[in-house]
């Protein structure tokens, strides 16, 4: 199939890889699907949000309220989220994984909820290694409901205050990075503000040793992150493609890959964020995002306004005329 | 208005400045359309095809006889550009400004051809300063016609056998920048080829001193290119907004930003290309590309498909909720 697939991309009527990242994209999707013509149907983006115990270290700039508010304006459609998954005809479930929040019954919520946050890792690890397996099994029940219902493109958002201190953490113990290159303004902090989150979770990194990517998920992680770990790995089990998003949906994919090392033939590193941490955790991953263009906002926005040059490489493939028809 | 519109970027619900170079696009094309709720109406690509008399020096790996097989590729949907505009809703134009070809009648092809291709500007300048005039005077006329039918943003593209030796040349004479720096692999020249042009071509520029811009553009340039450029000055007195694709078309642009300086502020740099030349002559312009994918293949294929990620930042500023409204 290999041989077929450049055949093919190479005999469209253009330069010979004049179209870039496009055709390497064309060719992993044609891979994949094993197929000269691969398409995209039914594409999601699954949301997936949680509280985190930490936040009351105030290593974010806003306070946990945040993320129950924001989770409420998913479902009113006035998120970033929503905006851009509209503008791409893209799926979007928003998805309780452990808010601290009793949401309103009818407010279209997917209720997941394994516990109303995770435990304050300065005090006790995050959640036990086995809510954390709880959270990869719902998360892989996700992923294989969209499946069932003819989707062979997922992508994954997140919401949480606090996350970007999981993120960094596991990218630290994942990676082996020095802690201070994984740590960054997260929603918005001033250096002062990114000082203290670095003191903090340096204690926090200095309490664990976990022997294991799964205690190491469970240790430092969060349940949205456990569930798109969870989500990510049936995705691959079911090789469909997979749209990578910002630093903390990348360091969901981190722990998957680290779990599975096949998940990262069908995953898409879709943008490298402004995050700091991330462009290092891509560059662990040996992933070139698609695009670069300074998002921090999480949501699952950068893999959605990159879904339309995923579906040019397509359509490239499949619609442009051969030379022997010119 | 400046207030304004940052005012309303920074109150949607997301951390400030989570949206990155999104945000800084909605406030240029706010600005332009003097508005907080901007927006894109009847977006169309023009596609300036002409023939080079330098290509018969073997400048290009092409023959000659691409270009009309192109320019009748595209009035077919076979080409790049056709699956791109047609992905997006845009429209397209394809105009002859200069084939060397007689297209048949009814094939839709625009004929605006003011010569069968340029002079070979090795042995004379490859137009006459009154022919550059003329073919400037028809690209305004075509940007006039669409911004009549309610178009208010027009992104350009090209087709020509040598035309990137055109790019090279007016990067050289206009950027001052050593013709070494400005001459890359084109359609796909090796390392034999692209050595073999860059003698040519430092042969063409030291037969010519033209003293300003007009008669640069007349020496080196191409009739779609000069074209391109008259359609630019336009899309700019008419406060367009106006999409920059590859190494061809920016150097319509940068032509035409001597001209009339203020098309800058109407114009996103849509990509960086893979044709050596193109990364110096964004550096000249203090132009930050919104994609870099490598691509090289021109045809207005860059604007094509940076198209709905400036749609995005349009969304993001007329859709999201704001903070007041959670």
């Amino acid at each position: 199939m290999e041989k077929e697939i450049i055949e093919k991309i190479n005999s469209r009527t253009k330069p010979l890889g004049s179209l870039g990242r496009l055709e390497e994209i064309a060719f992993k999707i044609g891979m994949i699907q094993g197929r000269v013509n691969p398409e995209l149907k039914n594409p999601v983006i699954l949301v997936f949000a949680a509280d985190h115990g930490i936040s009351e270290e105030g290593v974010s700039p806003f306070p946990k309220e945040i993320t129950h508010q924001m989770v409420m304006n998913f479902t009113r459609g006035g998120a970033g989220i929503n905006v851009f998954t509209k503008q791409h005809g893209i799926g979007l479930k928003v998805i309780d994984s452990g808010v601290d929040y009793d949401f309103p019954e009818g407010a279209g919520i997917i209720d997941a909820k394994l516990a109303r946050g995770t435990n304050n890792m300065l005090k006790e690890p995050a959640m036990s290694v086995e809510l954390c397996r709880e959270a990869i099994k719902r998360g892989r029940e996700f992923t294989r409901s969209e499946f069932e219902n003819g989707c062979n493109v997922i992508g994954f958002g997140e919401m949480g205050i606090g996350n970007t201190s999981s993120a960094s953490l596991l990218l630290h113990k994942l990676g082996g990075y020095p802690l201070e290159q994984c740590v960054g303004r997260g929603a918005g902090h001033d250096e002062e503000g990114v000082k203290k989150k670095l003191e903090t979770l340096s204690k926090v990194s200095k309490k664990y040793n976990p022997p294991g990517v799964e205690e190491i998920l469970s240790t430092f992680g969060g349940l949205e992150i456990a569930m798109m770990c969870g989500a990510i790995l049936e995705a691959k089990r079911l090789n469909m493609l997979i749209l990578a998003d910002g630093f903390i949906a990348t360091s969901a994919f981190l722990t998957a890959i680290k779990m599975d090392p096949g998940v990262y033939e069908n995953t898409i590193f879709c943008h490298s964020s402004g995050e700091k941490g991330h462009a290092l955790m891509l560059q662990h991953l040996k992933a070139e995002p698609l695009l670069n263009l300074g998002l921090r906002l999480g949501e699952g926005t950068g893999a959605a306004i990159a879904y339309p040059l995923i579906k040019s490489a397509l359509h490239f493939l499949n619609e442009m005329a051969g030379f022997d028809e010119l």
